[in-house]
């Protein structure tokens, strides 16, 4: 176990650097876990993470206890409590933070099962929403096109609840690198729709693509759709947030597949 | 027209107290609406604002001029372009703002139509996204309980794209206010459920009642639920975000209700 009380320390440095920029932990290859939702979700899901820090006046706090017994002595750092309110990304929390290898995602060779791609989406909100009803869904692959949010920030991490750690994640994917990979049809919901979400039959596997916020699904991308599929929406009002509009696309094809 | 150029000026002054403190709009009982597209949303809607407040660099725009139509001349406000840029709540977005009287909702005598009710959710992002989703549906009422995010902040405005005018809002809703009107079927998800979602009957009006993120439906509510529905999620993971549960959840409603 170390211990820190010094903010000139290597690793206390590393760890604001990762905190404060999304560049530092794409440079980095990793992650930061916050709170004790993630840890479990990652400790549960993936194993031994690379640190695991905690502040002085939470390393006996009973939810963080069960947790560091989980992770190898040599791994758990003990800061100062005035460095771990430097580096937090939660207001309030428990002073807990999980530092992972980001998770190398696989790119198959050949795409036959369900998967989401999503084209653009750049809130961090959004994104992690969807990895959530991904994974809920059973959906095994997200692929992330160009222009997304990153997968691996504080705030998608925080947004998705763990999903991260049940699906395979492949970001900087292009059209190029993924269609003739895709052996399954390439579904995106659109206002100028083919059928309605309802008459689809979604009971075998299917990819679903789904854009940026304001423009919608790029051009490369709604060319190899194969259908595209309206919302019914009766209220008249044409639009969905791209979280709930995903969900409701997966969760109808819960509904058709179900026994 | 007036045209200011002077921080000094009352009306500035007012401007500036609005987009920097919810307490603020509260107290005004205004909303302020930033970009075109709230407030293009706003004039099909509703009508003619308190005022119409455009930047000079941006007064000519080809989408503000036929909007600055819609308003009376007495209430369009030009500001210096560093005077707007102290208010602007988005980034690089087109210099247009309505301020507004916030709208009243009415709580009706009896509630015997379809209806939303958010109990404590916080995020204003989520609380955009299902006013968004229950516009959409053809859901005429939202009522919010205590520890909601404000539904007339600009977070939340932006996040609900318009919907706030296509609903009626009520806010600081109780149960002891709210349970006596009801007349409908009191539904919530729960992971406690007496049935899967696509198992109950939806073609008829039904509340339903969605949670806190971290605690969900507070007890008050829940033991008025008339039946706990459950959304089957076969990856495994127990949970999806607010916003895309009420999706799923009022969507459901829309299939069962298709001609």
């Amino acid at each position: 176990m170390k211990h820190l009380t010094s903010r000139d320390n290597a690793l206390f440095k590393h760890l604001k650097a990762l905190t404060t920029s999304t560049h530092q932990l794409r440079k980095a290859g990793q992650a930061l876990l916050d709170g004790v939702h993630l840890a479990q979700a990652y400790l549960d899901a993936q194993g031994t993470p690379l640190q695991c820090v905690v502040s002085e006046r939470h390393f006996d706090h009973a939810e963080v206890v069960p947790l560091l017994r989980r992770v190898p002595d040599d791994r758990v750092v003990v800061l100062a409590d005035a460095l771990f309110a430097q580096i937090a990304t939660v207001a309030n929390g428990i002073d807990l933070m999980l530092v992972i290898d980001t998770p190398q995602g696989k790119l198959p060779a050949r795409v036959d099962t369900d998967c989401i791609i999503l084209d653009g989406v750049q809130d961090a909100g959004n994104v992690g929403s969807i990895l959530r009803s991904a994974a809920a869904a059973g959906i095994p692959h997200a692929f992330l096109a160009t222009g997304c949010a990153l997968a691996w920030s504080a705030k998608t991490l925080r947004a998705a609840m763990g999903a991260n750690f049940h699906l395979n994640i492949v970001e900087h994917c292009t059209p190029e690198l993924l269609l003739p990979r895709l052996a399954v049809p390439l579904l995106a919901t659109s206002s100028h729709a083919d059928a309605e979400l309802y008459d689809v039959d979604l009971r075998g596997p299917v990819a679903w693509v789904v854009g940026n916020e304001g423009a919608g699904v790029g051009p490369a991308w709604m060319a190899a759709v194969t259908r595209k599929v309206g919302i019914p929406q009766p209220g008249g009002l044409e639009s969905l947030n791209v979280g709930a509009a995903t969900a409701v696309c997966l969760f109808e094809a819960v509904r058709q597949r179900r026994g």
